[in-house]
């Protein structure tokens, strides 16, 4: 029997992206998107192209590289907005113009300060407009979970009218429970008179913990394209997470008479991708995700694990792609296998002087460790996606010592745009001493908002993985740094995050919706 | 109108230590427990007494010092775990005996072996056995979202009938969806004669991110007890959040026609405190405690909170605790405001000896840091619950050097039962190097399982809180090392895994279920 397809859309690039210190350069965005695409998503929301022009190049750019899934970009309900977004999404083999408004009492009184039919003809406006530019067009109507039903069912029917072929309906500020969110579905469905020429799509928010089942709930009641995020990032307690999504309707296919096309031992991989970029940790009690997701302690459990198999499990870790590190490469590895691991690992190096730099960081940290596991080369490529020219600030060696009764020390040498800087400075750790010496050389001023470690593999010669969190003047960046010294890690993570902050290349601004 | 109340069912101490490396020593448990019933949970289980001499006695010093809520400890249905675990909780004010069996057809062949008349046959003689010796008894039946309907009405009308007073459906595999959960605690209720003479109760697993909306279906349909932990803690995905579960229902009194008694402006100190004792971090998109879970990052989003509160939010940030991060204590701070701040936490401080040793670490760390906030006093305690004369290993001193090019060095002196140790050694970074000097006295051959850091509060200045997870011989401890040198908050962190490990004490060894 012929199965519906159930579209996932994933929207971590764009919603995802709005989380507070998520933001994402235009290299993390095509790393993610590759992944993704690797997956087998069926759309890839790339961002808001109007936000900014970041935004709007990041989206371009995934639009340029990535052939088997549709880009969209999201824009309001706005010729402006909309003619941008098409510019953005032009080179996409498949692209998709994802434009919305507000429905709620609240938001078009408060918000929009529009009257209910004024936002009619602003939506049906829009979709005509999109329509003109491109035939794939999405209409979703923002904070439709707190809209009246009567006013959605004028809207839709309104925008199918005039060619939207998605309807997407979300739950901004994570309301609704699942019964109520499915039976809103449904009665859009079966009250809209044009409703079955439509996709019906889902996008949920998490602040009640509720994202993922209300999306199932309404796959039950008809939806066909749930929109969701790697780890359920975005905005306050984020979106649902894809893989919870993919992975229920995968493990129920007794109850969902629908499935996805999506390859679940990707999953983990983009889940650490993500997170890595980020740098937002997965917590260990995380569905599908955690490290301890597939982990069993408790004895009885064991042996009931022994005794059967399926007593306690009802997926296997290998189905989302856990087990998988493995050991590629050593000491003796040369520069045909690193390239040929990078490769195979979704990382694009874009010139040969990028590699070059790549290799070497690779010998050096080959040399400081036994095994290198996937996970330490994308470590590694975080940090060299910009190429040396890109950067503005190099470490070029450190000295740390610290001892019982004295104040730690750190020494520096870095240069600025090829000049050479010595700095040295006290603090109250190795840590705060380092990024002393570096900010008495920068003087950036910036405020540190977070510093989080992650040892990326185990043993006592992983390597630490530092992630800096900088604000100055209302732009956030992240900073990545790995080595086995977590010092030199964490004034690694300091000059790259500097190195964003201070580069001239304009900032994504990301300020989306829905 | 007089409303329901729903019982909320903390088993944190229970299930939720069952998560692999999440297990607790005695002092931690106590801890949570007074934070727990500072937070108002109707029913704390405190842990599997039958299990292990270190399980009961936990069970039993949370049954002694708990006086505003009951105390549960888990049994299988055998007189010999109920007796156990009857002892355990007989100093609680109020106590409660909690025993289960499987239900489910792959869980009754397999792993017990029974057939399902002799599993009835045990339920009844454990419940009136248990109801010998206490008034308060619930009833589990593993695996019921996986049993037979037919067989679950019987086996619950038989122990109702012996005198269970609550009857507890777990979903143990996190296999259910909410709308089939939900039609499963309808029918239940419905189909058995006496299902009015109990509260029902569930227990959700979240494998598929399902247990908050699986449990609050439950509730829609008539359940009244909600088994849950803070920050979904518990073995693999983790059981129901309680943070969700109770601010669900407080959010949605439009549909939830009960509340609990949750003094919800205790929530996220809850959370900071098990996250920081289990050394599992809570994810910033995590709904209700998440860093992120109220903040707004896009530009659109901000526009419409200004412009009207509602628009966006749906709970206040204050109302869970959020925005109570005060400075409390600095440098001339005395030893009375520091014993009063240390009350108000709830850290209860067991000697004079014990608050010495905490107060001089204390003046220690405001010389090197300006501000001391209350994440700060508990990592500070985390460290102090331990007496100094129950210390095997103490750190007396350390030196840290490293320096591009060559290899780092630590060198440490300790003391082994107060004798003095010097060792110095090289590694991969000064942290590598710190715990292979280490390692060079104790020699303990342990595994070091995880290594993770979090910073406590923010600022150059922070002090960076390690948590180290060692494995020897199928037991595995978490050590907490605080520090603003991060290198010596690694130090002290192994050092205290290492007096878990290797100190007399048996451990405490979960096997729990449900």
């Amino acid at each position: 029997m012929a199965q519906d397809q159930l579209i996932i859309f994933d929207t971590t690039l764009r919603d995802g992206e709005q989380s507070p210190g998520a933001s994402m350069t235009r290299e993390e965005k095509l790393r993610i998107a590759r992944q993704l695409e690797k997956m087998r998503v069926d759309v890839i929301e790339a961002g808001f192209p109007a936000a900014s022009n970041g935004d709007f190049e990041s989206v371009r750019a995934v639009a340029e590289i990535i052939k088997d899934a549709t880009v969209a970009g999201l824009c309001r309900a706005s010729d402006k907005d909309i003619s941008r977004a098409l510019e953005a999404i032009k080179p996409a083999k498949s692209g998709r113009i994802h434009t919305f408004i507000a429905t709620s009492p609240i938001h078009m009184e408060k918000k929009l300060r529009m009257t209910p039919d004024e936002v009619i003809v602003a939506a049906c406006n829009a979709v005509r407009f999109a329509r003109n530019g491109i035939d794939n067009v999405e209409f979703s109507c923002e904070d439709a979970g707190r809209s009246e039903l009567d006013f959605l069912c004028r809207i839709i029917e309104a925008v199918i009218k005039e060619g939207a072929g998605t309807i997407n309906i979300p739950d901004t500020v994570g309301y609704n429970v699942p019964e109520q969110f499915a039976e809103r579905i449904h009665q859009l469905r079966e009250r809209i008179p044009n409703s079955d020429k439509v996709v019906w799509s889902v996008h949920c928010h998490n602040d009640l913990g509720l994202a993922v089942a209300n999306s199932l709930a309404a796959v039950r009641a008809g939806a066909r394209q749930v929109e969701c995020t790697i780890n359920g990032l975005g905005e306050r307690a984020g979106n649902a997470a894809l893989e919870e999504i993919v992975m229920a309707v995968r493990t129920r296919q007794d109850i969902f008479n629908c499935d996805t096309r999506i390859d679940t031992t990707q999953i983990v991989a983009a889940s650490k991708l993500v997170s890595g970029i980020t740098g937002f940790p997965v917590q260990p009690n995380k569905a599908i995700v955690g490290a301890n997701a597939f982990a069993h302690e408790s004895g009885i459990h064991q042996d009931g694990v022994l005794k059967h198999r399926e007593t306690y499990e009802i997926m296997r870790a290998e189905d989302v792609g856990w087990n998988t590190n493995k050991l590629v490469l050593g000491k003796h590895s040369g520069r045909t296998a690193f390239k040929a691991r990078l490769q195979e690992l979704g990382i694009e190096v874009d010139s040969e002087q990028v590699l070059n730099a790549a290799f070497t960081r690779f010998k050096e940290l080959a040399d400081k460790k036994h095994e290198i596991f996937d996970e330490d080369l994308h470590a590694l490529m975080s940090e060299e996606v910009t190429t040396p020219e890109q950067e503005r600030f190099r470490l070029l060696s450190s000295r740390f010592h610290s001892e019982t009764g004295e104040l730690p020390l750190a020494a520096i040498t870095m240069s600025d745009n090829g000049q050479e800087h010595h700095a040295e400075s006290s603090g109250s750790g190795p840590v705060d001493a380092a990024l002393k010496a570096i900010e008495s050389v920068v003087n950036s001023g910036a405020e540190l908002l977070l510093y989080s470690v992650n040892a990326i593999t185990t043993g006592t010669d992983a390597q630490g993985e530092v992630t800096v969190r900088l604000s100055k003047g209302g732009r956030v960046v992240n900073g990545l740094g790995a080595d086995t010294d977590i010092v030199v890690a964490s004034a690694r993570a300091y000059i790259n995050a500097l190195n964003k902050l201070l580069s001239g290349q304009e900032r994504i601004n990301p300020q989306g919706d829905v």
